[in-house]
């Protein structure tokens, strides 16, 4: 009677939800200010005023029925424009509104740019440590998640066992950069050579290998560190982006999928993204959101806690004697672990109240993931906690 | 490369946004106020004031850290109790937020509640006339769409044709009343009729029939009509709501599945959305739209004007030989075309720039559809086109 697929999956928790449901019903017991809840992305400093001022200027001043009305699917022609001027002008692609489609945040730009460039049974490429959620997204359009294992050292592109995996069944890569869980920003270097290598494998089956591009975190960066615009490296991009953390506006859901004229039939992209929409349920994301957001492009809110943060961590945590390769972006640090197994360890961690998310879900073993979204009061009041839990290793 | 289903789709272009689409065309060249676009189910009145001035309290008030950030996936706490307290109250079912799932509009609600109850493969029965995005809806979901063939005297359910059509690949039933595009209401004797109907072919089967029920015109009735709620009369019913019509707020994407605790299983349903959620893309609708509404829930935009103009619709183009089921709700009337083939009819009108929808699109040849959600004073000055274009076949 019910569906089978989903029936199952309720037995498939997520880790990371559960540690944070965790955390809420800890806080209950000895109080908020006690738990060191690394669990959850959730940004922790305000949208930028220039937002919240323009969501009020719209309630005020615009007339109701065309501020509420029906978004077109593919998104409000000005706010398309708006966000293809602003890209071309960030990035030098030249950006059209043809070329942008609006939608829920990351997770439905995802969901959108998978099924426009994939058959059902097709294999996608992703790179360890990813966001587990990629697993969902792939089942969700019908497709193989292969995963090419981490260069732990450096978290860039291990393009040897890359380069093995890319069978003919493979139609898109799927890449993140900042990335979640480690916080690493893939090089110039990683993104000419991964074009190189995708023009080179395109060519030999005779159809483009297309690679999507996941950006939500692509403002927050580090000590003045760049992430290079991977769509300005190959052609054959999807670029996926959500405001959710530049602009703290996770549960606002929205983002865009955007896609350069630099290839023949670009054009026909958005317009599938909005013939998917209409099977998914997508329809487009609200209309206050999208006019509001594309007033405040080029603003972000105040990121700088998250280096500050980030900082502590590297230091202290170094300094106790764990292995981690600097994050250069996010609000995330994805240390080695001081056992083997990264759930044992991060079980450990609780006894600390220091909530840490084991690194399997990622598709690495032997790390965890703090997320540092938090006050940086607390993070240096967390340090006790990481102490007391090294000590357990020595 | 592409995916060749959503590139095939690119051809089919629906006939409304077409028709809407010439209507601005044809609007910049004659006026605005010259071309009576009956096409889109647009809402035209403003939304309540009250929904606005929770926004900006919202907006002024709240942490905007709190305010905009993630909301659960099934929706946020707050806002389900306040929904399922809400619809307890007006229909004496015993609702609780485990059965309230928030969605992006009924559009998203449906995405999620027919993967909910069914397999890929099944059959899902609709009832002509039906909204044409049915047809997407049970694409995307891999069901088959078998349609009931309408009676055009009274648009309530031929039992005799549904009985027929129930072969053990049914798995669920999708019903819309208020109806687009009849405007026909389904009575208490109806919806009594069908629980039997359904609750005799479950047992046979050995497995309930689900009962879909997508009521977006719930709250537009006319001269005091009653529309009996589906699920008080059968069990296994999941409602598909929409504040787009309301409220007026179609394009902010905000509705729900609700889930009445009336039969076995019933809990695992909206748990179940949140993991097809995960693969669609949905995760929620935007979080402050969700609190705003949860303050308005009872409370609806002046939805007179549909009446207004139905009224004048009815009583004119009965008067100049039109054939009506009068509308007892919605803001779509569905007359009798005065030729056989329905597209040459509406071709035809537009001469007049008469904008109707012909009505093979909602599976019933022969007919058109009126949306009359425009300023009344429009509807007044569109009579003299009415009236040539029925001159047209004296």
């Amino acid at each position: 009677m019910l569906n089978q697929t989903y029936l199952q999956m309720l037995n498939q928790k997520s880790v990371i939800r559960t540690l944070n449901e965790y955390g809420a019903q800890r806080a209950k017991e000895i109080g908020y200010q006690n738990v060191f809840d690394y669990s959850l992305g959730n940004p922790s400093v305000p949208t930028h005023p220039a937002f919240t001022q323009e969501m009020i200027r719209l309630l005020q001043e615009e007339d109701p029925v065309a501020l509420h009305g029906y978004s077109p699917t593919l998104g409000i022609p000005s706010v398309r424009q708006a966000v293809a001027e602003s890209l071309s002008r960030r990035f030098g692609l030249p950006y059209t509104a043809d070329g942008i489609f609006m939608t829920s945040g990351a997770a439905g730009a995802l969901a959108h740019a998978l099924r426009a460039v994939t058959q059902p049974g097709d294999e996608l490429i992703v790179f360890a440590p990813f966001f587990s959620e990629y697993s969902a997204y792939a089942q969700g359009a019908g497709l193989t998640l292969k995963v090419v294992p981490a260069d732990t050292k450096s978290f860039q592109i291990p393009f040897d066992k890359l380069e093995e995996m890319l069978t003919d069944k493979v139609t898109a890569l799927l890449i993140n950069t900042p990335n979640n869980p480690s916080g690493a920003v893939y090089s110039a270097e990683t993104l000419t050579r991964l074009a190189e290598l995708l023009r080179k494998k395109s060519a030999e089956l005779g159809r483009p290998l297309f690679l999507i591009s996941d950006e939500p975190y692509r403002e927050i960066l580090f000590h003045g560190a760049q992430q290079p615009y991977p769509a300005a490296f190959y052609e054959y991009t999807l670029v996926c982006y959500s405001f959710s953390k530049s602009l703290s506006l996770p549960g606002e859901r929205i983002g865009y999928v955007a896609v350069a004229p630099r290839f023949e039939g670009w054009e026909k992209i958005v317009p599938m993204c909005g013939q998917i929409s209409r099977g998914t349920g997508h329809n487009c994301p609200s209309s206050i959101i999208q006019l509001a957001v594309s007033k405040v492009l080029e603003l972000t809110s105040d990121l700088s806690v998250y280096e500050t943060n980030a900082d502590i961590l590297c230091r202290e945590l170094s300094g106790l004697g764990f292995e981690i390769c600097r994050p250069q972006g996010t609000f995330y640090i994805f240390p080695r672990a001081l056992e083997e197994d990264a759930v044992r360890f991060c079980e450990k961690a609780k006894e600390f109240d220091l909530l840490l998310v084991p690194s399997d879900g990622f598709g690495v073993p032997g790390h965890f993931r703090a997320a540092y979204c938090i006050d940086t009061e607390k993070v240096e009041r967390s340090l006790e906690a990481f102490k007391k839990l090294a000590d357990c290793y020595r």
